[in-house]
Order: C-alpha cells, then structure tokens, then sequence
C-alpha cells in the first residue's frame, strides 16, 4: 500500500499555506498518515537551498529554476518519495507546478522545457491530485499587503504575479486529469470545503 | 570581434588550477584580453552555491547537478557571456564538462541527461576548446594529499576520482572537435608546454 501525493499552489497570498495546514488536518482526522512538507525547504540541503533562491543575489531565470530543482530532488529522495512508500500521505505547499507557472511561464523559461529539467529529479514521484487555489490578482496582492516582510521573488511586486496566476491557469490546462483550479475568494472555511470536495471528488 | 573561450578539466589534483593560471598569463604574454575564472563561483550567487554545493549537506546526484548547473547558467549570463562578446579570452578552471564527468558518468546519471539539462542555462555560450589534464590516479592521489583540507566531493575518495578520469576519457571520445586530453605527468613547465601546443595547434 502506497501513499497519496497531494500538491497545493497558488500565488504568493492565495493562502495556500494555510489551506495546506487545513487539509493534513482533516486528512489525519479520517485516519491517515499525513506528512506535511513545503518548497523550498524540509531537507537540510533544501533549507540551504531556499536561504540562497529566496536571498538577495541576483540570477537568472535559468539559475532560479535549476536551485528549485535541486531541493525539489532532494525533498523527493530523502521526504516524498520514503513517505509515499510507506503508505503516508502527503501535502506539499509547492512542487513542480511552481515553476512550471512561475520559472516556465511567468519567466518565459518555457513550460515544457522546466518540466523536462525537473524530470529526471523528480522520476515517478508525481502528486496524484494538485490543487491550484485561483484568486483575482487584487485580492492576493490585499493579503501579502498584510505581511511584515517579503522574500526576493514576492518583493518583485505585482505584474510577476499576475504572471504567474496565468501561468497556473496554462499549467491547468495542459495537465487537466492532475490539477484542479480551486477558487481561493471566500472564508477560509468556505475555501477549505472546495479544496475537501476536490480532494474526495478525485482521489 | 568575439573572444575565445578556453575551459581547463580534470580530476581534484590534476593540476587544472595552476595550469590555468599558466596558460592565462601565457595568453596575456600574447597580447590577448584575458579573464581568468571558476566554477562553481564567479559571481555573487556562484560563491553562495559552491559554499551550498561543496559543503557537508548530504545531497543526491541529481540536486548536485542542478547545483552546478545553477552556478554555470549565472557565470554565463554575468561574465563568460559577456567577456566573449566584448572580445576577451576566457580560461575557466572547470566548466559543463565537470558535470558530464562527475555527475554524468561517476555518479551514474548519464552524460547525455546532464548536458541536456545544462544545455538552456548555457544557450550557445559552448568553449571553443576544453582541455583534459589526464593523469594517472595515483599521481593525482599524491597531490591531493599534499593539500591541507578538502571539500564534500574531494573527500569521498580513490574511487569516485577514478571514475571520474574514465569519465572525461568518455567526454573526450565523444566531443573529439571540442576536447582534447593532454598528459598532466611531468613538471608544471612540461604540461603547460603540452596545453600551449594545444591551444595553438587547434585554434
């Protein structure tokens, strides 16, 4: 008996972080084992990785999505792939589809060609359900707003992210039996209900 | 007018450092504009990676190989690139053909995948000539423990770097045009005698 991989993304304020925390919740209160991991990060490696992507230096696009690659294969070697084999679940804030939309669309990178990069990191490790929370680009710029301080990618303020929210979008599209929009507008209650509707209605 | 770009391979101990330091002032002797650089380094972002990529965290092949790849695509976007097509010569103590050897071939993830993941942070940015410091195993094995302290990779041992020198025998097999291997056995003042006939026999 395997795990199930499940990803959430959305743009920086789709609150996808919380709805994260919210689904291993409910997942663990139906009585299973759920592990929940972010991007970039839950590896030493990652940890380091993540303080030298998000950090001040400059680099190019290329650069930027080889670094999420590399704690993205990491996480899946030594976190993902274990706890899939052991029949845990597990709910990831990020995987592959950030830089799908982020690196290979609103950077222009190319979709297919960061998705043939990442490919051989990652091997069959792919989630089983990835949920994309949609939010008008106004609303999730309201909610970073509201944050004390912002990392290099979150600080280039809001024509990436409008970008990026495209780039999901495509992701979406092009990967229709995987993904799933989700509207993020509303509580997070009433957010949180969609994402659980998505989740029973395609496991 | 475009620059010439020279990268100078081997394994930890070949004596690739010295050799290009050699061969720099060699070419500035000829009345070239030469810069002299590293890998992984060279930039700001460079320097944050090797200290990542060089340094104790445990890492899989493939994040180490997106690791280099990162520091590369930055090297060729801020100064290779650049250097090259303002006319400058540039001798690079390392550069993809490290990535085809060490991760390619003596970690096992195929040279062909390494260069084609390599392949968009480097674009056209290719070095006219790459020369290999061959050298017997045990003659490197003896300079390298001349040496005071080593990194992550330097420190796994015999094996790996005789891996390693079969590797960039097979890069050499395959890129006949582009590299070529040149005995590294002798005094400092023989190999750059060797690399110099090189660079002039083939430029």
């Amino acid at each position: 008996m395997t795990g199930t991989f499940i990803s959430l993304e959305g743009v920086d304020g789709s609150g996808k972080s919380t709805q994260a925390v919210m689904l291993a919740d409910a997942l663990r209160d139906r009585g299973h084992e759920v592990m929940h991991v972010r991007e970039p990060g839950g590896t030493p490696l990652g940890e380091a990785v993540r303080d030298v992507v998000l950090g001040p230096d400059a680099m190019t696009p290329w650069a930027e999505a080889f670094l999420f690659a590399a704690a993205r294969a990491q996480l899946v070697a030594d976190v993902i792939g274990p706890a899939i084999d052991a029949g845990t679940w597990v709910v990831a804030d990020r995987f592959l589809d950030s830089s799908l939309a982020y690196q290979g669309a609103a950077r222009g990178l190319g979709i297919d060609r960061v998705a043939a990069v990442n490919g051989p990191g990652i091997g069959d490790c792919m989630p089983d359900l990835t949920i994309i929370l949609d939010i008008p680009p106004g609303a999730a710029t309201d909610r970073r707003a509201g944050r004390g301080s912002v990392d290099r990618i979150e600080g280039e303020g809001e024509a990436l992210q409008e970008s990026v929210a495209e780039g999901y979008r495509e992701v979406a599209r092009r990967y229709p039996d995987r993904v799933h929009l989700v509207s993020a507008e509303g509580t997070l209650d009433e957010v949180h209900a969609r994402v659980m509707a998505t989740v029973v209605g395609t496991l």
